[in-house]
């Protein structure tokens, strides 16, 4: 059976502002020391397991030329893009329609596109034993990572450590984000692993289990579905898409259905979720800071320093975050990093739309 | 008799980077709420006791156009330009002849063209008391500072509180910056005042302690003096002057006279030595921000904060410098603010002269 890749990625990464923005977000930036994008990287990690012109890439109509010009070998009929962001569980429906429209059934590898992996060859390992647990019946299958300390900013899957099929073992519960109490039980429990968001099922499987679990899904999907590679396609996508539930597959699906399998991944994943990322996946100078750019540190540690042109002189600075761009610089305590969503309402609350 | 001044304005104002620069220093900076320069201030100040055709500016030929532009009233003659800096006695000697070749005998008063007075009025008094005292016999008067705090960076002047001569005290003794224990012995006795780098006196008085006390410098003028309003003048000045000896007027003069006076100024001074005084004489935002242009502070307190255009988020800030100009940005910890000499140092060893 086909193995097809669908890559999620309509986010919008207001974390990374103010080199994310409305109209360059995070999984078209470049954050790693090799110069490559999140979704160029994301593309790379799968090519040995996926054919390009069998990669998905679900995204929203105002990033349709971004993805053309990063991943140029891309089909443009694989560029699918949502009218309106309906959350992960529509978007998974589309692109398994799409795939059921070219291929009967397939395989199909749900991965977001601005996440990073540390050992490209452990991972499609993992991918790849996970292909073999979703070949069976209507297994449905998820990346786990193994906690490495007590994260309440992520989901968390429980599972049975008995009788594992292949390298999956079944899961037991999909839990929310824990506060920090539950989380430190959760990482001494042993077998609660962190919700990547990655998926590998069937094709058929995923729309069998809409076509249970979201019904409502499921028939709107199929409206779309008849039209694809009609001239009716876009009309019936712009008129349907926007009415079907916004849901997570998390929550439609993944949590009531049965056959659901994790295999936890030892492949060294980060989610680079904020600026502070950047000290984990790049270089560092002898004080510890990340620097890229023309930036002049005098006395200053642990400080992630970005230039886009100008000098930076950084002097007698701990623990900041220093980004220029070409008309914003943000300048943040590395403790109040969560505030630059604070500045992204101020600036939408005053209108100043172009810096967002 | 004539009043007539001298403002010294040859200074780098290297505290100031980045928007001092070599080619700006900071007497041609604004930088209070007013828009005034600091030279355009220090003019403005003393109008009332001195005609503009009676103001001459001591700088170097790359700064001539500069005082030209900023102070359109002054008579191109005025502008002197050092081919060289050799500290403040040869300036004043300088000025002191050129004030002679034009009136006979006049009052000089010599101040600094980047501090700050608040009272003008009470300044303009304080002026006008050393000009009495000066017009009599060959009285060198300075006037001394309250000091308000033990601050080592400032030079000292000893005085006696007894038989004072008008407003003036006769000066025991100049003393060099001293370290914090003598400076707390100092502000306890309350006969010691900061040197605020400000004279007043007869031309004839300086020229007559010159020549007594600097005899090489007074031998050297009078090649330069003979030279005024001849085709000669420029070649004079250029081959002379470099030869005069390097020497401060306290140390060449002041140490040295007899009939040297202080008037204790109440007028609010500043020598506005840092970044850090922007928060003595700008106005400050609730959180005690000092804030230009295009800023938007969340969470940040304490902070000088300065855009040239760019937007600068600074979120949960404390304590920062942060001054960007068109192409560097200074971001500065205020207790490292010493240290933007060793960036203007990197930037010389690295040959980068064109942020110096």
């Amino acid at each position: 059976m086909k193995t097809t890749a669908l890559i999620m990625a309509g986010g919008r990464g207001e974390r990374f502002w103010p080199r994310s923005r409305m109209s360059l977000p995070k999984q078209f930036l470049s954050l790693t020391d090799d110069g490559r994008t999140m979704i160029q990287l994301t593309i790379d990690r799968i090519s040995s397991i996926v054919d390009l012109e069998d990669v998905y890439i679900a995204t929203n109509t105002s990033y349709k030329e971004l993805v053309a010009e990063q991943l140029p070998g891309i089909p443009e009929e694989n560029i699918l893009c949502e009218p309106v962001g309906r959350n992960t569980a529509p978007c998974i429906a589309l692109a398994a329609v799409h795939i059921a429209h070219k291929y009967e059934d397939a395989i199909m590898l749900v991965l977001p596109s601005d996440h990073l992996v540390h050992s490209v060859e452990t991972f499609t390992q993992t991918l790849q034993d996970a292909v073999s647990v979703a070949s069976t019946g209507s297994n449905l299958v998820t990346l786990g990572i193994p906690p490495a300390y007590a994260e309440t900013g992520y989901g968390y899957i429980h599972y049975r450590q008995q009788s594992p099929l292949g390298k999956a073992y079944a899961v037991a519960q999909f839990v929310e984000k824990p506060n920090r109490e539950t989380a430190e039980k959760y990482l001494a429990a042993g077998d609660y692993l962190w919700n990547s968001g990655m998926f590998i099922w069937k094709v058929s499987s995923i729309l069998e289990n809409m076509h249970t679990h979201m019904p409502e899904l499921y028939n709107g999907i199929q409206v779309i579905r008849e039209a694809i590679g009609t001239p009716r396609e876009n009309a019936v996508l712009t008129e349907t898409f926007p009415n079907l539930p916004s849901e997570s597959i998390d929550y439609g699906i993944m949590e009531k259905a049965s056959d659901i399998y994790i295999i936890p991944g030892n492949f060294g994943w980060d989610d680079v979720g904020s600026w502070l990322a950047m000290e984990r996946i790049r270089q560092t100078d002898d004080n510890d800071n990340v620097i890229a750019g023309n930036v002049l540190p005098v006395n200053s540690k642990h400080c992630i320093l970005e230039s886009s042109g100008k000098l930076i002189a950084a002097v007698g600075l701990k623990d900041l975050i220093v980004i220029d761009t070409e008309d914003a610089i943000l300048i943040c305590d590395k403790e109040h990093s969560e505030d630059i969503k604070k500045v992204l309402a101020e600036l939408r609350a005053t209108k100043q739309d172009k810096y967002i």
